[in-house]
């Protein structure tokens, strides 16, 4: 008796005209990432559980764990470490620049596109598995800051040639909260960024009250808002900093930084980049500029963009290799994008063309058809049974397949293909027919 | 103190010029199977535990179980099923099949390229995590014949542009060695293949020492290993089996299926599918034509493309979904290709170009050179940092970047570009320039 087929919540699957609209945004994304240089790395699903644990924040109680079903965990035996699938492609990519750094040429430009799956509650936008799409530089002990203002503006390239209309990158530097909060005498960073990085969820007057219970005064959690409410997409945010009245080297340095970013993105992506001084980022390694990228109008879906610089994820004990890099929220993106908005290819096959079959003693000729437009790049099917040419035509139209093509008759009489879309049926010859380059691919449908 | 960086014995990873050499065999063969008509899909890659087990024959204890690291078992507390990860993609697919046979067409063609995982001892060869391609067609209730041939000749299109050299798809069908034990009246068929698929690991003298201790006589034994020894690249293997004088009705039915298949072989690709009566393939489901793939001069290395006919893996109760499907081996193609022929991209990096620095203070002429390649297609970045202009040569050198780019003086001089292989430098202007199309994008060297 066959186990009840049913899905399983957080691990989305698409059918195949939502995967052709996915693997469209997956081949932009990669096309993108190439034209600037970035090299292709592939890291193993797997890390020892040791190497995940404490880099991603709240992510520990998240980790999946992986044994082998029969018998001990694998390699306990042989003394090998306990794994877990990674919950994101930044903490693997610093062991690997660490385990290679031998045959590496720094700085290093990698882009990688993997799962990762996280044991969180499935809820709307959120994924136990789901792939992302990342970009990072990492150099040897000193990073230049003019990578920081890099990354964004490749994912803002990838993401406006991407059917999700207009977006914007909100970017913060961490130094600016820190030298803030020190400014004022909150010296606990970390937990009160902690607190702050919950304004959007649960509003100013919660974020009042866990600050107050932190033993922060009135004073000291208004300024903490205050700071958080501050954003810009021109330099304007360094005034409204000032106003504030705080002073502290390590939030000089962090406006400094973030102008330099904000100042480039002006410059080259109006209006993309934005200065957003509430924007933390969950993961506890990031140490400088982090970013979060918004889809307008669906900003209650999350961040489909998020990243930062780190300057000591990547360590041996003896030398440092600090980085920077961002990530796209692929199967965020596109469940947004077939889920919420309706989004989806035009035909759920590659075929442009379906090649049919007189009858089955003739397959061979169909076949032939078939090989001689493939070998020019048309994509096409021979039709998989010699039904009636009817029959054949409504397998392509419910495919949204846009040609059949009919394979001459034996006597003498030469090859049509047909447009079931208009019904126009010619002479052609599979040798030099044009397929129209709009429907060589599939297309994308925008509701 | 971090913990120590070491690789996973059976977890292999590339460096980025082995990656750009995988990436392009995975471009290859995904362009192949969307030239034929094969839809993409993904399945997630977990499956509830109890339907992993009893598809894979041996690989049962390979399974690899996934659990929540803090707490239950994932979704043990919801009463939900305990999960693992896929051992192939024909079971999940089968799954996928049941799933959303509701919103599929069929015959369904599907391709799908990812990541498997099994716990079994790592070796030369053979990974625990490796990625599969694979096409299959399923059908409603019954599959037409003519895709048992069609599989194993669009892996060998692929195969035909990939830097592997000759290769022979063997193939065989169960019903052959099935009718023609029980022909000799061997009635335990699978016990009786479970040996014989030995044969290349074990030597006929064990394989006839393990079909006596099972309860086989000398002759029946004799008669088992002459069939495993017939193979031939035409349809003479048939008067092969039958000069042996063993009849069956199953016997029969399966030559004749065989057969089809080749002759199909020989009129489309002559030479490369060759009926061979010793393949068994180790997965359970196999019901008619399997597969196995062998690199000639690299057969030790073992199938590079195994698949076959399986009548009953999707059923629902109800309704049967019999399919056929093919599995290239790509992490195995690609670590025999790298780490036994010493392949490689003949550079590490997409950038077909750097673009010099002078100073930092002019980067932006540096990025907006490169943003006009970028817009004509041509990959490249810009120098990390504004060193002087032989260190810069010699960063491009370093990944194999064939050219440099000198920005024009902001006096009026004119951009450059120089050929770093040969020295040559032109006057060039980043709207106009053509980037030589073999220089586009990595190449591979074959030693």
């Amino acid at each position: 008796m066959a186990p009840k087929v049913t899905p399983l919540s957080g691990f989305p699957e698409l059918l195949p005209a939502g995967r052709l609209l996915e693997q469209h945004m997956l081949d932009v994304i990669r096309r993108t990432f190439e034209l600037h240089g970035f090299a292709p790395v592939e890291t193993r699903a797997v890390e020892p559980v040791e190497r995940l644990l404490g880099k991603g924040g709240d992510a520990d109680k998240e980790i999946y764990a992986v044994s082998r079903l029969a018998g001990d965990p694998v390699g306990a035996a042989a003394g090998e470490a306990a794994l877990g699938l990674h919950f994101d492609l930044t903490v693997p990519f610093a062991r690997y620049v660490l385990e290679h750094a031998g045959k590496l040429t720094f700085p290093f430009r990698r882009y990688q596109i993997q799962k990762v799956w996280r044991g969180e509650r499935p809820q709307e936008g959120r994924y136990r598995e789901f792939t992302q799409a990342d970009i990072d530089v990492v150099d040897v002990g000193d990073l230049a800051p003019h990578f920081e203002a890099e990354m964004p503006l490749v994912l803002a390239e990838a993401f406006s040639q991407l059917p999700i209309g207009p977006f914007t990158v909100r970017c913060n530097n961490r130094k600016i909260p820190e030298g803030f909060y020190l400014g004022i005498g909150l010296t606990d960073v970390a937990a009160t960024l902690r607190i702050v990085d919950k304004l959007d969820k649960i509003g100013p007057q919660a974020v009042t009250d866990l600050l107050l219970a932190g033993g922060a005064t009135a004073l000291q959690a208004r300024q903490c808002l205050a700071l958080a409410e501050i954003s810009s997409a021109d330099l304007s945010f360094v005034d409204a900093v000032t106003g504030l009245g705080v002073e502290h080297p390590t939030l000089t340095e962090g406006l400094n930084a973030l102008s330099a970013v904000i100042e480039t993105g002006m410059a080259q992506a109006p209006g993309i980049l934005v200065a957003d001084l509430r924007i933390a980022r969950g993961l506890d390694y990031y140490t400088g500029t982090v970013y979060e990228t918004l889809i307008v109008g669906n900003e209650e879906w999350g961040s489909v963009g998020g990243g930062g610089r780190y300057d000591s994820l990547a360590s041996d004990g003896k030398t440092t290799y600090p980085g920077v890099g961002i990530s796209i929220g692929v199967t965020r993106l596109v469940h947004l994008l077939v889920g919420k908005r309706g989004l989806s290819a035009d035909r759920s096959t590659p075929s442009a063309v379906l090649v049919a079959v007189t009858d089955e003693a003739h397959r061979a000729a169909s076949t032939l058809v078939a090989t001689a437009l493939r070998r020019r790049g048309i994509p096409c099917e021979v039709a998989p049974r010699a039904d009636r040419f009817g029959k054949q035509i409504r397998y392509a139209d419910r495919r949204g397949i846009p040609y059949v093509w009919f394979p001459g008759a034996a006597d003498g009489g030469g090859d049509q293909v047909k447009d079931i879309r208009s019904g126009a049926q010619l002479d052609a010859d599979p040798a030099t027919w044009e397929c129209p380059p709009a429907d060589l691919h599939p297309g994308i449908i925008i509701p």
